[in-house]
């Protein structure tokens, strides 16, 4: 685990995950290899996972840019909660993409579905058995969000968000229905309190910790959180949807993705000779997070591509054309499958309330 | 006209409501005694009734308390303006019912359909031809509050409402629904901009000098408004809604009016001997008010009851006696209409969107 994340998780009171990997039958890999690295009251679901109680998985998406494949991970977690009995809530962050990036509901909307929605049935999560809204329909979770602001005042949320007099008012109230999409889950409609895990980034944390605390004021639970590392991007920067060089995006073509991989960050060495006689570093590598991440699943055979890495037994133009292969094969089927799914996204999204 | 109307009249430059009485036709009784008497813009309300061009007439109710005469005045005006072919839109405040008194939305609906709707109808509103809507239900006013939320800081809140680092994130958000309730009968949804007036008490003039500015930000036409005074409460303090002894409700029995028209505040002198000799005025007395407000629809009768008071033709106690006998009579037949409308409210309540 990079040091930084370490110390992220002293200062913030975020527990390993590692620790309780002995506990969850048929982990998944991106816990199995530290990806999801750290968690908050984990427990608890765990606990209702053995008991066979009620749980929820709560997640968002914000429809405003190309999904990428680190907004893929998400998804394999949720359909490992899925498939574990989990009641999953997805929540489409329209009116945060609208106050926020300025975009129309249109726009929202159809990114919802044909970016957003069509990819998430492609790579196999059963949405239709997820509680679907947009949070611009949801009256609940607004309304909800105006009662959990009469809980929590302007000197509060000027400590976690910093906020000003040049703030715009809708900035400074969107955190309250940010809160509420955690919260809502746990209301009367949909059953009452009840352990909720929300998958997060650490620079998401401060919303989980304002959820938790406005949880503990209104009788609900304290929602759980599991953080994950962050996919680099493919120059060794951030990833960022609105640069596209530094992600691969489900809809990247054969030769983008080779374009891409070519000029993606390695632990390579200068030369080629240098890199047989000494071996590369895997642990630097973004191509070796692609294949940790999304592309290898048996730990094994993992485990086989970072050790000749290491040997110097297979060097990165040679690494970096096996991972192309890899990858346009997903790309494709999950191209097949985007285009299938999209009539049923629409629907779904027509249903969603 | 009191003179701290006028002072308030000079400092929000509010203009005098007479100076536009030559140009209407058949004006209220409000409108011909000086109640209503301030605007701002109203000539352009004026010019689209004399072209025959739509306008609207925004006016809201807060269903957190039992209805009294001072409530009727807005009705009152409503019906003037409906016969004259405004649009109104009728908002149920409950969203500000539940977040600043506290109340339940089981309590806010019960409120807003037996205490005013049923009265609204009783007093002649024909509410079914009315745009009328709750805050709660309302998702084009809440949404359209947060995008209005984008263009207002929160300096720019605080200059006008005085919010701390103590203030509640919820009301601080507010202002921006009330703005949104009196902005979003522009929008295309209701066949666009449009001169719209709100009737509004002088301390409510800040609400709609934001909702002003902001129209104009976003393209709309900013909002005319017409100033009432206030009905004085019955011991000449003001009138509350939680000090029932201060104002006539519209459910008081007939002893209750008796018990509170004979402790009211009047215009008379310490004996009948000086009232005889020295006459009273009705410029003090809340009597006379009730009878100008509410009870005498002829002008030249009015001048007449304020003649023989002047006079010591008619002393308190006989006045109160006569005053008490229409209220009576008017109170009565609220109530039977009320009755007979209860289910009509209901109705109309549950269709509302």
């Amino acid at each position: 685990m990079p040091e930084d994340y370490g110390r992220l998780m002293e200062e913030f009171g975020i527990r390993s995950f590692s620790e309780l990997l002995p506990r969850i039958p048929s982990p998944h890999k991106l816990m199995r290899r530290g990806i999801i690295f750290g968690h908050r009251d984990f427990e608890s679901i765990l606990e209702a996972m053995e008991r066979g109680q009620p749980y929820a998985v709560m997640t968002g998406l914000m429809p405003s840019g190309p999904m990428h494949l680190g907004h893929k991970m998400v998804i394999d977690e949720l359909k490992w909660f899925q498939e574990r009995g989990a009641e999953i809530f997805l929540c489409v962050a329209d009116v945060e993409a609208q106050l926020m990036r300025g975009l129309t509901p249109e726009e929202t909307e159809r990114m919802a579905i044909e970016e957003y929605l069509s990819n998430y049935l492609a790579l196999g999560l059963r949405v239709e058995r997820c509680h679907l809204y947009f949070q611009s329909r949801n009256r609940l979770v607004k309304d909800f969000a105006l009662t959990l602001g009469t809980r929590v005042n302007l000197s509060e949320l000027r400590a976690i968000y910093g906020f000003g007099g040049e703030s715009k008012i809708s900035h400074i109230f969107y955190p309250l229905i940010d809160v509420s999409d955690i919260l809502h889950v746990q209301l009367r409609e949909f059953g009452g309190p009840k352990p909720t895990v929300v998958p997060v980034g650490v620079d998401q944390d401060p919303h989980l910790r304002l959820a938790r605390d406005l949880a503990s004021r209104v009788g609900l639970v304290p929602p759980s959180s599991l953080y994950h590392r962050l996919m680099r991007g493919l120059l060794g920067e951030k990833m960022s949807s609105s640069r596209p060089e530094t992600a691969i995006l489900l809809r990247d073509s054969p030769e983008e993705v080779r374009r891409k991989l070519w000029d993606a960050f390695t632990g390579g060495r200068p030369t080629e000779r240098e890199q047989r006689e000494l071996g590369g570093d895997p642990s630097k590598c973004v191509v070796f997070e692609l294949l940790a991440y999304h592309l290898v699943e048996d730990d094994a055979e993992l485990a086989g591509i970072a050790e000749a890495c290491r040997r110097g037994e297979i060097i990165c133009g040679e690494c970096k054309h096996r991972t192309a292969e890899r990858l346009e094969g997903f790309l494709e089927s999950c191209r097949r499958e985007r285009e299938r799914m999209l009539p049923k996204a629409g629907e779904l999204a027509k249903a969603s309330f």
